[in-house]
């Protein structure tokens, strides 16, 4: 059960309800009573669990949970008097079973006095304003949105509708569209590393783009995004970035991208759509890499990267070839070694 | 000399106190007042310098210090008229002594009157609380507190006594246990990196843990640290967290662990105690790393790690076996090339 | 253009103009009136346009913009009707061009009547102090500063004059020289991670050196540079830090480096002037980098570097041995397999 501290618990729902909210099919009784959602290890007989990664089969079998999502092929595997829900997919049921009983709670749709907005920015109806705030001129910011306290919106920004920006983030030169959620500590929109480098000392390029961000656009806490030199950098709807990830001027991020925690993208890059950047992972700047491609943690990429490939490495390589290179390691440093070695 | 803008110097003590203090081992007039810590370079008659490193006997041979700290091996190197301070730990006796000389600055139990707090929440005795600070409902803070300017600390959190927090930090959904430091522009409990990887679009899956943090534990300036997905996200008593590292959901990491600047562990995977993780390291996900293991710096784990067992290397294997690789690497090098390579 | 939400565009100005403040040599109507300047592919008859790189020499043949820089050699593909400006550097010629375009806004000098300010700071002529940020006691602040809202600048800290603080940075025991850019998020002066590694516990040691900070330096969003232990941590003139870097205690970057994002300098290693760090590049502690050299992206530096090297890889060698060990380990994975493998 969540600490009641932190979270509301919603519920309880009968089986048969919650079956239908997940689109799973009931093998059980369906007027059961379900309270709340549990870990296998520790759900009870009015909660209901998962069982998504064939890992945790024992775990399982050995659950005291009343009711459990699982694919069909697993059901005769379930201990004696759990009900199941079936379903192919039981990472998606379940979460549109945590998501009924825990729904995001709704905005309070207050502007704490303290804030201080300029008179010329437009706020929409509904929206949420944290203690100091600044919202500057012209700022545009769109309905049901929640702005956390400390946030700072510079002169010109547009927020879309039910947009959620967490403590203390900052946002300049840039567009920023609808249900996004922007954590704690953002950084979007400073100018871009952007010089000449001229042995008689740097020059400024000025950076006269911005950063554009689609709908559903997720960004962690203290990531940073700069604006474009001059092209504007863009990141696609649907995109996932986790926290302490930087992505540099003139970035283009395709839709609904994933880049995991204390990855980078180096200016100019283009990602196609559904490209996916493991943690720590790293893209050199103006290079195109293709749709689909998947880019594993901590690797290297220092040239353009075909639609839907898998790389590995630093340099990155693909990641069969990668693992090739790794089981020839393992060979050379096993070998017997010479005389005088 | 510490600069006087920033640091307020104690003293000036005795030798003999000093030797008290420090648990070392007097060898030299006790009487003789010493006024400050310095290097040994630059350290004079009144001051006390220590050598712990043997790449620097060189220096400490020359050096002008009235006073150091060394091991007793190493006495008799000392410049004549230097007084010593024998210890098998220079620098943990040097800790003691500097902590003498610059002792933490009391916390002035002040509340500034721009801090916003709720009236449910609760303040400890002798709790400060910097200008901008605000203070969600239920929160409990302790006793001796130091709570920096622009600190957010939303519902329900519970911060232990002694706890200080740096300028801009954010906590929600966590549990911080007694005298932690965490610095400037800490994240801890965002919601974790949850969705399923649906093609017809990513859907969140409710993160519905906390953070737990042990006491005495160090998060450095802007780490992220998020909470757990249903489980809890643990960071056990005397952890050390640098700078700008990102601990995913779910995680738990032992106590006393040391992770250093930039390194990164993934969601539910489990350190040991006494884990050091090196500079730049990532530990993927659902990894068990045994207790006292050391990750070297930029290495990534992608196994199990068994107790004690040092690993290196992208993927990671234990660091003799990497440096047999590397020195096969340079041999393969420096291998005459054949025609026309 | 420019988005006119975010940026005012000065001008129009005559190629002659142009060509004065560039440095260029005109070829074409001096008489010519150019309003902005754009890429080579959206440039219209009244915009200047830069070609800098080969990669886009197709872009200029097609290119419409009215005028374009380029080097002497490229004169004769432009196509029929463009003015050129000739340079031999036609990236910084076209830096003055945007500048003239696009100056930096002058600083408006005004204090936000909620920033709270010790009596005992002094504050220079025409500088700007946003909304919500704090000044500590006996703080020096220069003339033309602009300090962000939510700025924190504690104790005793002295910025010098024209240098420019993004929301929500955080600065302490630290000097900051003039005309430096701290960008948003910026950490500066946190205590370094330093303690005896005991076995018993882990004990602070004081850290009671300063961050000093030269003139005319840029440190990125979200990056972290923390004071020495007793010496100095120091960065000079000129040098460039991107976003998310993190320099430990006492390091010493020289003059003019410049540090990419996501890069890490560990404590007391000394950087020569001019080093360059490629992106997510780490360097371990206590070394010295010669004047000049060049560390790759991801490199993870474990020796000293000599001046003018440029090394890659993890451990770090020189870059032409690491591309020929690419070049072998290419080689490797083709090589056919032996039966059974």
């Amino acid at each position: 059960m969540a600490d009641p501290r932190f979270f509301e618990v919603a519920g309880p729902f009968s089986l048969t309800t919650l079956a239908e909210i997940s689109g799973a099919e009931l093998a059980g009784d369906g007027e059961r009573m379900i309270a709340d959602v549990a870990p296998l290890e520790s759900a009870g007989a009015e909660q209901i669990s998962f069982l998504d990664n064939k890992r945790y089969v024992a775990a399982f079998q050995a659950s005291g949970a009343g009711a459990c999502i699982v694919q069909p092929a697993l059901a005769e595997r379930a201990p004696e008097g759990m009900a199941l829900l079936l379903s192919d997919n039981p990472y998606k049921a379940y979460a549109l079973v945590a998501q009924a009983f825990y729904p995001e709670p709704d905005v309070a749709a207050a502007i704490h006095e303290s804030a201080v907005i300029d008179p010329s920015a437009t706020i929409g109806a509904g929206t949420a304003i944290g203690p100091y705030a600044v919202v500057g001129p012209e700022v545009e910011i769109g309905a049901g949105c929640e702005i956390g306290p400390h946030v700072v919106i510079e002169q010109g920004v547009r927020v879309g509708a039910g947009t959620r920006i967490g403590p203390g983030a900052s946002l300049s030169h840039c567009l920023i569209g609808e249900r996004c959620r922007l954590h704690a500590g953002v950084r979007i929109g400073n100018r871009g590393f952007g010089f000449t480098l001229d042995p008689q000392g740097y020059m400024d390029v000025p950076q006269i783009g911005r950063v554009l961000v689609g709908d559903n656009v997720e960004v962690g806490a203290n990531s940073t995004i700069d604006r474009g030199a001059g092209p504007d950098t863009v990141i696609g709807s649907g995109a996932r970035i986790d926290n302490l990830i930087q992505i540099g001027h003139n970035v283009q991020i395709g839709k609904g991208c994933v880049l995991v925690a204390q990855s980078g993208v180096a200016g100019s890059s283009k990602l196609g759509d559904y490209v996916m950047v493991g943690a720590q992972g790293g893209i050199a700047g103006h290079l195109t890499i293709g749709k689909g491609a998947q880019i594993a943690a901590q690797s290297g990429v220092m040239r353009d990267v075909p639609e839907g490939l898998a790389v590995c490495g630093a340099p990155a390589i693909p990641i069969k070839e990668f693992f090739r290179l790794v089981s020839i390691w393992h060979k050379q440093i096993r070998a017997p070694r010479k005389s005088n070695e």
